[in-house]
């Protein structure tokens, strides 16, 4: 646009090409189970990708707010509406799409795959674990392989790994958790000495029952605590 | 889409009134000078909102990646060709724009105005106090706001106020920027009690000079270091 005043009608007409693009979601639900990543794909209907799974996703429809296409996709798809998306970012490559300029926002959520049961059964869906997929349709492993980085930065510094355990839990379920998502082993000692410090759990006066090994002492997640302990005082000061 | 197979022209077609949308950036451009946190603005050029600021944007071209846009813009509107920006969210709400259905893509940086001279100077560019803007043009305020939000989270968990500062710097200064991004003046011992903790900084054995207060020691951030002391070891345990 240049620097003198410009109208509307002038602004659209000068740009009509560029209204031809359309927008869509794609969604990365990671779940955990038997101490396994996963990740939620669906077998892909489109010609060129028969047999290949994607990530759950549509075109957002023209009156549709951007935010609530992520839900309406998850909701049609799987059944489940109780679970909390977050947006993480978006992919605009030309020509990354077969139908056209098709630019997609990429949107994530964790959950504990035993406390969402998918609902619907007729498509074809399926939890991978993450760190064996292969290959996807589209972009989609590229799409995934960032959001796993991004999940592998944000379990660090904040305590998301909360919605992926029960509400009270043993500190070597909390590392397989770490483990799982960082697809490493992890030195015992270690983990505990620097988890400690965020500050991030409270000690609920139980242990752990019916376990093959020794009992754990159970702890939980602090209330109302999402940034680590030595950042929060700086915000307060 | 539904569960059978479907070719790629049923796809478009289907979908035809989907591909009328157009993809733009925002560049919230934040800089520091005077102990202020800035943000760089140009006065919006479009009917109806003559006389208001904006922050500096386009519609990213048919044949152009989403990426490369923002540099553009920033290019041919500041001159600026050094800038690093990074993606933050994706505003897709329906008639946002009055120009038709368009998805703006958000992007930051944080620069030091003394490093970063605007090359170019016919646009009506400036450099506004953030905590004095009242409003904007479009939904920019708006954005402005969730992107003020971004930053305070941000410079708590990173140690992104390196582009803030001189290479060395006092306690004294680093608390300065600290406290024109949180706008809130800050507890000295506190916050460097707190600071220290997060192992970002190395003392570079040298005094200030020239300074109408007592000289205070020289700081540096630590190269490669992107991530706090606590939570680096949980990833190389």
């Amino acid at each position: 646009m240049s620097a003198g005043k410009k109208t509307i009608a002038e602004l659209t007409r000068e740009n009509r090409e560029d209204f031809q693009m359309a927008l869509s979601v794609d969604c990365v639900i990671f779940g955990y189970e038997q101490n396994t990543l996963k990740v939620l794909l669906i077998k892909s209907d489109l010609e060129g990708f028969e047999e290949e799974w994607s990530l759950l996703g549509d075109l957002v429809k023209r009156n549709e707010n951007l935010e609530d296409a992520p839900y309406r996709v998850l909701k049609a798809r799987t059944g489940l509406d109780d679970v909390f998306l977050e947006q993480v970012f978006t992919i605009g490559t030309v020509d990354r799409h077969p139908a056209g300029r098709v630019i997609t926002v990429v949107y994530y959520s964790l959950v504990n795959i035993r406390d969402h049961q998918l609902k619907l059964e007729h498509h074809e869906l399926h939890w991978h674990p993450v760190y064996e997929i292969q290959s996807l349709a589209f972009d989609h492993k590229k799409i995934l392989d960032a959001c796993v980085k991004k999940l592998r930065a944000k379990v660090i510094k904040y305590p998301v790994v909360r919605n992926l355990l029960p509400e009270k839990f043993s500190l070597r379920a909390l590392q397989q958790v770490y483990e799982a998502i960082l697809d490493t082993p992890l030195d015992r000692r270690n983990f505990r000495k620097k988890f400690f410090l965020m500050n991030w759990l409270e000690d609920v006066k139980e242990m752990e029952t019916d376990v093959p090994h020794r009992p754990g002492k159970l702890y939980r997640f602090k209330k109302n605590n999402v940034s680590a302990a030595v950042a929060t005082p700086i915000n307060k000061l």
